[in-house]
């Protein structure tokens, strides 16, 4: 961590605490894990993360696309087929979440 | 990022959730900014961290010392001086929280 960096973390942390509450939002952690092994459709994802209501899923996945984390394509096919990936932004996000995964399982404690 | 590290990062996010829950909290990522720059006391973070009310400072400081990202010194003076600094584990975030600072810098959309 070089001084530039150490001054701006000590000035403000408003970015990486608007990533927390965008990230910390119930299932979008996991949405991001299931489209980090490739793209998928949405009844894919609604399958994969048994239990979120299509309302939900469809409102995380707006707010990811909002922030350029994930990308929609539509298929004009015969019913649309709509696939959902993780943007370069999004692919970024994920050495970030890995640190995060570590840091999380040496540190906090499981019991609680 | 090795084979090992991608499918553990593939099976669960669920520390990084919880890392996420815990951070994200109202103001818990400014009273470890506070901290980054040295051992504060009670009255020293209420001043700094304009607008927290006691109850919500000592509530938070609780819950990081739970986790063991805190640690609190009482020294038996009249009056009694408090002071809490960020322990190694506490420390070892930093370079988290930069990351994510960095990243939100970067990548998320201002005016949302």
């Amino acid at each position: 961590m070089n001084n530039q960096d150490e001054q701006r973390l000590e000035e403000c942390y408003c970015p990486a605490q608007k990533a927390l509450s965008i990230l910390g939002g119930k299932w979008t952690l996991s949405i991001i894990r299931e489209l980090s092994s490739g793209t998928k459709r949405f009844g894919q994802l609604q399958k994969s993360l048994k239990g979120i209501s299509p309302k939900t899923l469809s409102a995380r996945l707006q707010e990811l696309e909002k922030q350029a984390i994930v990308t929609k394509e539509i298929y004009l096919e015969v019913p649309p087929r709509v696939e959902y990936s993780l943007t370069t932004k999004g692919e970024s996000l994920k050495k970030i979440l890995l640190d995060l995964v570590k840091w999380g399982t040496e540190n906090l404690r499981s019991e609680d």
